[in-house]
Parts: C-alpha cells; sequence; structure tokens
C-alpha cells in the first residue's frame, strides 16, 4: 500500500537540468554579448524610446505567461503548485533552450551573437508554444516528460516558424497560427502518440472545485486585460501597432460576453460552465492576433471575437467528448477548442481580410494562399512531429506517474504534515483511494 | 425541498444578450472605423508618443477593474466565481452599451463614429459607475437584473456627466464626482426601490472566512496600486498629469495608515475590522480624484486621504447599521462609506481649493458654485432615476434569487461534485440550511 | 482559559500611528511643496519624458512590494492577513517616515522641500529594508513592535546607505549591498536580541499548506516578473539600463531554473520544497542588483543567478537549522538565504567585475575596495544597530503575542464567527491547543 519512491527519473530532472544550466553557461561564454553602446546621441534617444516602448509590452507578456496562464491552469484543485511550478520551469528552460539554438544558428552564420530585448522576446515566445501544448496532457505526465516535450518542440517551433513566415510570406503578426495553431496540434499529437488508447475514469482529483475554478478565473482575467499587449508587441509602431490594440480590445470584449451567451444556452438551467467562461472570454484574442494589423473594420474584430467564442463553447461541449470517444484523444484542458479552433478561425479571417482588402489588388490572391498554406504547414507539421516526440516521452526512462497519483502535489513537492492539516475531506478522498488499490 | 429549476429567467438571460451583441454588430458594421492613418511621419511620431502615454494607464485601469475590484468584492465565501464572472460581464456590457450610445450621438451631429483608444476609455469609465452600483445589491440580485441596471445606468450617466462637467464645467478629472457619488447614490437608490423594506437576518453565507477576506485584501491592493493611473489619465500630460500622481500617491498613503488608526480605536480589544481595511484604505483615492490636479499643496493631499479614511470607517461602524436601521436600506458593500462620503469630502475640498487658489480669483467664486452644484445634480439626479431603475428591476420576469439561494455560486455556476468536495463544513452547513426550509 | 484581552498594547498603536499622521500633516504643511511648473515647452516635454520613463516602473514596483512581497510572505497558512495588512502597513509608514527624515536633512541644509516621484522612490527604497528585516521576526511579533522596528530602522537605512554611496562611493545600482545585505543583519540582529536564547517546538500553525504555499508562489511569481524593473530604476536612461535589464532578466532566469535543480537534488526522493522555489528563484535578482549596470558579459549574469539559487537553497537546507541550533537564531522567513548569502555573493562578483574591466583599470583596484568596504559597513553596522533596535522591542509596553496565539490572523483581526465557520479541522486544531494550556 506504500507508495514506491520513484527515485531515479526523479534523479533525471535535475541532472539533466543542471547539464544544461552547464552547457547554457559554456554557450554564453563563447558565443554571446550585448550589443556595443552607441556613441552618438541620437542613437541614444531612439534606444531609449524603444526600450520605453517595447519594456511595458514584455512585462505585461511575462505577467500573462507567469501569473496568468499560471494561474487558468491550476483549476485543477490538488494540482496548483505543480501547475504553477511547471509553467514557471518550461517558460525559463524552453526560452534558455530557444536563445540557444537561435544563437547557435545565427553564430553559425554572422559570428558573435548580439543579445537584445527582442531576442529574448522571440525566445518567449518559442516558449509560449511549449506551455500551450502542455495543456493537452497536464497531470498525467512527470516534469521530466515535459521537460523531454520541451526539448523536442523548441526546435521544430523555430522550423515551423521559419518556414511558415520566412519562406511563405505568411502574415501573423499575433502569432495566431504560428504559436496557437501550432501549438494546439503539437500537443494533441503528443497526446495521442503518449497515451494511445488508454481510457480512464474521471479521476477524483481531476474535478475542479469552487476554490480552483476561482483561482483560473483570475488567471483568466489576467490573460484577458493583457492580451493586447501579447498581439500589439511585434507590431510596427505607429497606426498598425494602434490598429492591432484596438482590434483585439474589441475582439476579447466581444468574445467576453458572447462567451456567456453560448455557454448559458448549452447548460442545463442556464446555468455558467466556469470551464467556458475561463477559455472562451479569451479564443477572440487567439483568432484577432492574425489580422489585428490588417485593414479590417472595427466590426470584423468584433465578429471575429464573437465566433471564436462560440467555436471554443461549442468545442468544449461536443468537439472534446466526441474526439475522446472516437479518438480517445485525450485533451486535458481544452487547448483544442481555445487554440485549435479559434485560430483556425483566425486563420480563414486572415485569407478573407486580405482578398477584401480594397488596398494592393494584384497580390492579394497569392496572399490569401499563402495564409492557407501557413495552416496547412503549422497543422500538418505540428500533428507529424507531434506523433514523433510522443513516441519518445514514451521511453522507460521518463516514467509516466501511475494514475492512481496523477493530478497530485504531493507526488512532486514536499508537502507537509497533509494528513494532519485542516482538510480532512481531502485526506479521507486520499484514503479511500488508497483503499481501493 | 428540491429548488424548482428557475428556467425561464435564465434563458432571458442569454438570449437578450445575444439580441444585444448583434445589435452591437449592426450598429459597427454601419457607423464605426477606424480613424484613418496619418500620412505626415510628424503625427506618427506624435500618435505613437500618445499611444505610449495612454495605453500603459489604459491597461493598469483594466487591471483595477476586472481583477482588483473582482477580488476585493469577492469577500462573500461563496460567491466568489459569481462575483467575478459578473463584474466582467457587466464591464464589458456596459462598455459596449456606453459605445453605442456614444456612438449614436456621435453619429446624429457628424456622421461616421470614429474609434480610438480614447472613446473605449470614456465608454470603460461609464462601465464603472455601473460596477460601483452594484455594489450595494450584490448577492441578492440575479443577473438578469443587474445587466437591466447596467442598461438604465449608463444612458443616465452619460447624461448626467455631459450635464456635470459640459453644462456646469465642474473640474473633476478623477470622476469622485460624475462617476463616485453618482454610481454610489444610484445604487443605494436601485437598492431601496428594488428591496423596499424588507429586512433578513444574517445570510450563513454572507459572513467573510479569513479566506475570502484575503482575496478580499489582495483586491484592495491591487486597486491601491494603480489608483494613481485612474486619476491621471484624462489630465493634461505635463504638470497636471504630475501633480495628480502625486497628490493620489500622497492621499492613498494617508488613507491606508488612517485607516488602520481609526479601525483599531473603534473596534473592540484594538482589532482591526479587514473590511475597514478593504475600503478605508481606497477612501482617499476617490476623494482625491476632483482636486488631483488642481494647485494644492502636498499637505492638502494627505488631509484628504485621511479625512476620508476616517469618514470611511466611520460610515461603516455607525451610518450604514443607522441607515439599514432607520430606512432599510441595504447596502451590501458599503459603498456609500467607500464611495458616497469620500467623494462629498472631495467635492468639498474641490470648492475650498478653488477659492483659495491664489491666482484667478475672478472666476474662483462662481467656479466653486459649480463644484457645489456638479454634487448637487450627482446626487439628485442618481437618487431619482435610481428609484426608477430600482423599480425597473422589480419586474416579474426578472426573477431575484430566493433568500436561501442567495450568495451562493451554484445558483449560477455549474458546479461539479460539491457534495463529495473537500468541503465537509459546507455541505454541512448547506445540509442545515436545507432543514431548516 | 479564556484569552486576556491584550487591551492596553493594542490601544499604543492607533494612538502612536495617530500621532505620527499628526506630525506628517504639520512637517508636510509647514515645508513641503510641489516643485514649480517649469514655464518652458521644452522643459515640460522633458519632464513628460521623465514621467513616463519612470511611472511605469514605479508602479511595477509598488505591485511587487504590496502585492508580490505579502502574498510571498502568506505561506503561514493562518496568518494570511496579517502579513499583507502589515506588509502594507509598514510599507506606508516607512515610506511616510523617511520621507520627514529626508525633508528635515533637506530643509536644514536648503529651504523648502520640493516634492517628486523621485523623492517617493528613495523614500519607497528606504521602506523595502524594513519589509525585508520584519521576515526574520514574522508571526511571533506584535505589530507594535513592528512599528518601533520600522521607526528605527529607517534612520538607520538613511546613515548607512549615505555612509555607503555618498561617503565611500560604493556602485550599487540595485540596492544589493545598501538594500538586501543590509536589511537582512538588521533583521537576524533584531531577531537575535529579541528572542534571545528562546526555543519553540514547531508551531502547528507554522507550517504551510498547499493551499498558503500556492499563495506565495504568485507572491514569488509576481516578485519575479517585476524584478528588472527593480533594478533598473535609478541607473541611467539608455545604455546602462537596458544593460541592467537584460542582466536581471538572465539572472533571474538562470536562479529559476537552478533552483529546482539545486531543490531536486538536496530533497528526498527528488522532490521540491516550495520554500527553496520560492526564493531560490528571487536569488539572481538579489546578487544581480549591484553588478547589472557594469560591463559584465551577459554569461556572468547567468552564472551569478545560478549560483546565488544554489547558495539559497544550500542556505535553506543546512545554514538556517545550523545557526538555529548553534545560536539559537531565528529566521522566520529564511531572509538570510534569500538577502544575506546572495547579497554577499553580487558584492563579491561586483569587485571581481570591476577589477577585470577592460576600461578605467587606474582605478579600478580603488573601486573594488570600495565594494568590499561597503559591504562591511552594511554588516558591521546592521548588526550594530540591529541588537539595539532588537533591545528597544523588548520593552514591556510593547507586548509581544504569547507563543500560543502566534501566527494567527484572529489575534489582531476582528473574525466573525470562526467557530461555525467551514474550517472543522483549525477549529479541532485550535480546540486542542486550547486544552493543552
Amino acid at each position: 500500500m506504500a507508495v514506491p519512491p520513484p527515485a531515479r527519473p526523479h534523479r533525471l530532472l535535475p541532472l539533466s537540468l543542471g547539464l544544461f544550466q552547464g552547457a547554457l553557461l559554456l554557450f554564453f561564454a563563447l558565443f554571446v554579448t550585448y550589443n556595443k553602446p552607441s556613441a552618438q546621441a541620437e542613437d541614444a534617444n531612439l534606444m531609449v524610446n524603444q526600450l520605453y516602448g517595447i519594456f511595458p509590452l514584455f512585462q505585461d507578456i511575462q505577467v500573462m505567461l507567469v501569473v496568468g496562464l499560471g494561474l487558468l491552469l491550476a483549476f485543477l484543485p490538488r494540482y496548483g503548485l505543480s501547475v504553477l511550478a511547471h509553467n514557471f520551469l518550461l517558460l525559463n528552460f524552453s526560452t534558455q533552450w530557444a536563445l540557444v539554438l537561435q544563437g547557435l544558428l545565427h553564430h553559425l552564420h554572422h559570428g558573435q551573437v548580439h543579445l537584445d530585448l527582442h531576442n529574448l522576446l522571440t525566445a518567449e515566445f518559442t516558449a509560449v508554444t511549449v506551455l500551450i501544448s502542455v495543456g493537452a496532457v497536464l497531470g498525467r505526465t512527470s516534469p521530466c516528460q515535459l521537460l523531454v516535450m520541451a526539448a523536442c518542440e523548441v526546435p521544430i517551433y523555430l522550423a515551423s516558424e521559419w518556414a511558415i513566415v520566412t519562406r511563405l510570406g505568411v502574415l501573423d503578426v499575433g502569432g495566431t497560427i504560428t504559436i496557437h495553431v501550432f501549438s494546439c496540434y503539437f500537443g494533441l499529437s503528443v497526446s495521442k502518440a503518449l497515451f494511445g488508447a488508454a481510457q480512464w475514469p474521471v479521476h477524483p482529483k481531476e474535478t475542479p472545485t469552487p476554490r480552483s475554478d476561482l483561482l483560473s478565473l483570475v488567471g483568466m482575467l489576467i490573460l484577458w486585460v493583457f492580451w493586447p499587449s501579447f498581439v500589439a508587441i511585434l507590431c510596427q509602431p505607429g497606426d498598425a501597432q494602434r490598429r492591432a490594440i484596438l482590434n483585439t480590445l474589441l475582439a476579447m470584449s466581444a468574445s467576453a460576453v458572447t462567451a456567456v451567451v453560448a455557454s448559458s444556452l448549452l447548460e442545463r438551467d442556464g446555468k455558467l460552465s466556469p470551464g467556458h467562461l475561463q477559455n472562451g472570454s479569451l479564443a477572440g484574442g487567439v483568432a484577432i492576433g492574425v489580422v489585428a494589423d490588417m485593414a479590417v473594420p472595427p466590426v470584423a474584430a468584433l465578429a471575429l471575437g464573437s465566433l471564436s467564442a462560440v467555436a471554443c463553447v461549442l468545442g468544449f461541449r461536443f468537439l472534446t467528448p466526441l474526439l475522446a470517444r472516437k479518438l480517445t484523444l485525450h485533451d486535458q484542458c481544452g487547448i483544442h477548442n481555445l487554440h485549435g479552433l479559434p485560430g483556425i478561425l483566425g486563420a480563414a479571417a486572415s485569407a478573407v481580410a486580405i482578398l477584401v482588402a480594397p488596398e494592393d489588388t494584384s497580390g492579394a490572391g497569392r496572399q490569401a494562399l499563402c495564409q492557407a498554406a501557413g495552416l496547412a504547414v503549422a497543422i500538418g507539421g505540428s500533428l507529424l512531429t507531434g506523433l514523433l516526440a510522443g513516441a519518445v516521452l514514451r521511453l522507460p526512462c521518463l516514467a509516466r506517474p501511475p494514475e492512481r497519483l496523477c493530478f497530485d502535489d504531493a507526488l512532486y513537492f514536499k508537502i507537509q504534515d497533509q494528513v494532519t492539516s485542516s482538510e480532512p475531506g481531502g485526506t479521507a478522498e486520499e484514503g479511500a483511494l488508497a483503499l481501493k488499490e
């Protein structure tokens, strides 16, 4: 009845992470410097302005990823510490790993790597894809598996982003296709390859409580507030950036109201499902990314936000159970509903927006095709590579936690004195669970 | 004993909200565009600066309203999800509704409506009045009632603001009179008209727990930190804005310390009341809004902050119980203490500040009278219209939740598995409640 | 068995705080004004830019101190309200007290005091030292004792900062030596003088629960995100500030990953200790402050971040228990591990960075010596004065709470209805505690 100490896989994590930190130090020591200070006063002034322009938005994005996304995923009532900590660790590891890979590529072509806030930002965007993908397998994977997943996904994302943006010339300022669609299908594909046809009854620790739903709701609100910064940070300063901010604000607002409408209409007694609200309110932000800086009228942003929220809520209500039943596809956080469906909607909207734009009609057809091709590359590439990554995650050395201990902080955290803590219900439940085994 | 499913009123909410979203889309499709991009480089530069100037403050205000205010109101231990969700929904609905009304008015006079961040901001300020007013009736109203209340309050606020600022020329950069005083008396008036002379014993779910008080305290701290952005965002950039920020910082600091002093002196054993701290610390921010950009010395900001905190704590200790006893006036969140009393103090301070200002003595007497007239319009107008709005809220189709089910998330949220969740105390309490009926 | 009402010391707090507020008002009335508005358009423009440059960073720091630090310290499960409220009160009191002292000094030399955001910022930095020091004695002290501690520490800090920065010319843009090292040893010294050789068994309310650890983790994440603003706000705008931000970002990232590595390697079964993660992830930010704006390569920032995290985790695992055993030194929050050890590491790194810098070799040796001397002054001065302050805190009128009632919000907050609240475990525990007495 005693839990056997899974000592070996746990040693694997710190040792491999420690090794990676050493390699990171070596790489930075050899190849990375800061930009030289510019001697001209004019340039210095420009740099100050750039800094003040990009740094607040950068901080907003950090808050989104570290606090907002962490809390959003903390809807699992006994897994909050793990979710926040793994999210934080994966963000840092993936950013560092992306810096190394980007740096290596740059070094091979241009020699010394000059680090600035812009490098860090693109590396952080890479990390975002990892954080999204992980949502598909959350709770039933070990930290080791998550790290290996991140290690696989970062180079694949960089290749995919290069193919989509640099080669195909897809316009995607908010990362709808490159980040959201890619990471969604990568995560689903990993989930399928990792869990195969396994079917589990609902885990007793999988059901959100009002308290964990509240934390998740706060996380959603933080993401909702700062989403415009995420979409607008890489826009051209000036008119395009202004438009991107306004479009995102409108889409998010329409999403929020529509998510309530859709959830109330679908649920029994007109009650709201917390999960619908937590995800549907953000769906507009996912979809708007790819059209945010285009010359679309405000009504298009509103409509896209509403449509995405409807798609997201419908997905939770019908598609996720269907996929689970037909394909035994596990999608723990419903990333397909928040990132997949709205991402595809956004991509379609971008093609339409390009076709109906009043100006530049010459290349419009070609560009619209590009957007579609980019979407296809993102979906196809991620599905294929995700299967491979998922197969790697099945390696015996990366032991998956036993089902009984899933969704539980106690497996990864030294939690003192749980039995005598003030949670009698919890411990009773644990006792019952232990007896069943 | 089984709860009868209140199906019909719940269908009312999504259907009317959905209808409104449709109307919003239509309105935007017909009348709203973005500003044309400016061709001149100079202007573009100016626009970038404007964007960087106003956008961070705008985000601060969004955090205040969505996260800070939501958490502040989450002191009801079993009503946190509802408070956060309703606050979020009302913010978005009211902002959209204000955009439509403002747009319609503008359209009638000038044709096409050009949307920018400034429009969105003034619409959001309209929403703030709704979020404040709702505090008076929180927990004993249905979402439908809250939406109808918002639908009524938005046009009334716009008219009141036009009368006070545009017609009377009242100076009120932080919205002390136009937002705080107006919304407070509107909310109280609605509460009176809606609840009449009803008297209830203390509801078992109405009493904060240490945990819900902690959430509320975090909400207060978030509001406290970002309050200067709220006051300063509409100031003239430069000296006035700088002064507004400093005055607000000083007033908030004095409020925080004085709230502790006042609460400790009033409570038995010198203990602090969490409610006093949660509200008193913010009172200075309410009061300072109307004088923040005036040429007052720093000591005036400190004094006003201290006075407001004292008024707020005294209000909670003596005035609220008195009003409840004498007028059977329900003020669930004590909005009269946080928004009413400090708002009146601030309005009085603004008249004094104008009278004693060293410069511009010619029009000072007139302007001071204007401030008083503005206060009178805000109070009188809101009391009168609030009674009407409250009468509308009594319409039978907007069924109020039965007292037994008030203050409970389970009425509006699909919460899974509450009986077997890890809250034995809670379910026991619920059982006891059910038995009583 | 009934708790004797400790009425008198509780009256002391509001009365003395109230008196202080009065003195503050008097001082401001007599001596403090705002800067005169500048007539020149050029200057106004400059001022706007300054405002937009410094104000967002100032807000970031406010969020860190009020929300982030408050939550970080809220790992004590039944003491969250007290921690947040005392942190908030001490921040405001210490800032005001520092404004008075700075103002008095300035007044004696230059007459009228002109208040601006910069004054407020340096006063707030003074308050930070108080908030850090308090961590050593958290939970076993009364609010009165904390206020007296703040009243003592503020002038001592100002003197120490003057000696270190102005007299010795130590370079310390992020306050590593002046703030972190000073406040750490001051706090430890107060703890020793206050608690003497007292030894207590583990208090039943001292052990974090998963829920309180989660709050603390969120606090850490907020601090982690905004730390670059704290380090960079006083840098020269331009290249130095840009470098400070990048160095801090790198150091924090390395800290986060290394803290996980170190904690997993040290704990049984490779589990993570929440405390290690909460503190170790921030250690890099403490250490980097003193070298952040120097011309160090990126690898140095990474290495310093990693080293600090290792030192911090090792400190928690071995040094704190050792100090508790050998010196009966109580360090409730482990401030020695988060602020002391990384601070010393940072100071050493700054000396090395100055010695190996390619330019300015003439004064490098002298400046490196200065850094060492600054560290010595910070440690020596704080240890000495802390002992005196701790002795003051033993005054009988500042009654320390009885051990049985430590770590409990109920001692300082009017908490309604705890017995019938939904925490049966808690009340059982309290009952057991009461029976033991």
